[in-house]
């Protein structure tokens, strides 16, 4: 079994020599420049992690990685296109960079290639990585849809939250590791259950994410800390507050989910100690903790020697071990 | 064989059928609003036809018909936002009626829903219905990414533009046909064929489309007489006065295309002199007339009975017979 850094560096070989600009260059050089632009390439190593621990090597699943790859970028330009970002992993967005035109075409290009990458496997091989990824496809554009949405809706549930971020960002996870199986051609049941592990992971992942923007700490956790609170986003912690307040103290949340000052950092100080005095904080940790927890169940009980699944324990330790 | 409007009212009954609005709404609302607006389903009604001059049921081939008329409306939901058109079929264009960023998620989920289509087929039906959408899909946005580029560069060659209205306009007539022939299991000369004759009658179809835009009725034509003029559009037309004009001809066109007056009526008919007295308007018709016949050519040359054929030379005939 390859290592997590080993497999990360193969496929970023694989991508180099795959993805150049062709002509028209408009259409490709922007696919190019944000496909060379890093980020942590989670879902691919994934992808290839599953194909080695159902005994196939993991050169066969490049393809099937690269096309989840694509795919995710694919959804980051036309995403920051939605959400007016001027910055995506400290350099311009596309549609910054070049103009929004430009950032839907692309994107539209990514999306097909992405499909493409699939030609490259054989019979019920292809059909079954291009079903599951139309189906995810469409989910993580719903998951988008529910998010926008959600902005303007004031009466979201909890439900209505975790299967917005289930679609929105767990089911590429679970269907990144799905495909590795599918290349590998792994049982049916061990690929539903490796789907399973990375849905749960995923939301549990999103969660603490979710926890980790309040109460992260700001020389470690990638992003602004309290950057959902200054763009009052209905997250599971927002939403937790509202459900487990009393009266007094949700009204306050939801007062100061309608100021803007200019000053932020009262009002974050402010909406967190809401977040603690409501217990949402502490219920928050226990949801992380559960569905931590029950992707390592699922991964339990996949029938595979431990030694096969100790790389993908560890992925998920290392993804859960970020703290406070 | 099925007439043409018998296939169309087939067409529309199953679309009405099988789109619908569900949840979230917002992205499915803009889906059903276009699709519900008309248009002439030429591509749709073009897949059915072949499966049916190959002895296929109409019926098998209902799925992909929908693919292809759900990837024709994302192209244009798309491309709307990028032309910042108004109006598409006399009504609001999607990113109009609702705002871009709904325009560009929709777009995304049909481009999605279009290959789901294709899963309602077996095996190597299915493989071969994927590909060649995906080849031609991206030839789509090649194409779109070719005529954006036409607009900024002043080194247009005929050659150039011919290769823009073919991946724009023209692969996408092709693969109609030859969706029907892969869905009716023609053989793979009789496939090649039917997409040639699509492309080459493709090519005429736009080429008269550029003609008509200068030289049409404007009772009959169905949009604005002399609208590429106005819009300084590097048609054929113009890329072949610049090349059979004399020099003081030429810069005499150029000129007119760099000026907007308030009252067009004097540009339109002083670059309508020039098309007709450099001898490109002449061309023009002689190079729609040589597609066309190619393309019956390669009809001909297809090992089907005459009267097998019939149809698709009608069908051939009604798109070129618009007058000037």
């Amino acid at each position: 079994m390859q290592n997590i850094s080993f497999l990360r560096e193969e496929f970023i070989q694989y991508l180099n020599a795959k993805v150049s600009v062709k002509e028209p260059a408009n259409l490709y050089e922007p696919m190019v420049y944000i496909l060379d632009q890093g980020g942590k390439r989670l879902r691919p190593v994934l992808v290839l992690m599953a194909a080695e621990i159902f005994d196939c090597p993991y050169q066969k699943a490049l393809d099937a990685a690269l096309a989840i790859e694509i795919f995710h970028n694919f959804s980051l330009v036309h995403d920051d296109i939605m959400d007016d970002a001027p910055l995506r992993r400290g350099k311009e967005t596309v549609h910054e960079k070049w103009d929004v035109n430009t950032g839907i075409l692309s994107g539209d290009a990514m999306l097909i290639n992405a499909y493409q990458l699939f030609e490259n496997y054989e019979g019920e091989v292809f059909r079954e990585l291009a079903k599951l990824f139309s189906k995810t496809a469409i989910e993580v554009c719903e998951g988008q849809q529910y998010d926008i949405d959600f902005e303007t809706r004031d009466n979201v549930t909890i439900s209505d939250y975790l299967k917005m971020i289930e679609y929105k960002t767990a089911v590429l996870v679970g269907a990144s590791l799905q495909m590795g199986a599918i290349v590998a051609k792994a049982s049916s049941s061990c690929k539903k259950a490796i789907y399973e592990y990375g849905r749960l992971l995923g939301i549990a992942f999103q969660l603490q994410d979710d926890y980790l923007d309040a109460f992260g700490d700001p020389d470690t956790f990638g992003k602004q800390v309290g950057g959902d609170i200054i763009e009052n986003k209905k997250t599971f912690l927002y939403l937790k507050t509202l459900e487990a307040a009393n009266e007094n103290e949700a009204r306050q949340l939801e007062h100061l989910y309608t100021i803007s000052p200019a000053d932020n950092s009262g009002k974050i100080e402010a909406v967190k100690n809401l977040f603690e005095s409501s217990g949402a904080a502490e219920i928050t940790r226990r949801e992380i903790e559960r569905y931590t927890r029950k992707a390592f169940l699922i991964l339990d009980k996949i029938d595979l020697p431990e030694a096969k699944k100790e790389p993908l324990r560890k992925f998920g330790e290392m993804l859960m071990e970020r703290q406070v």
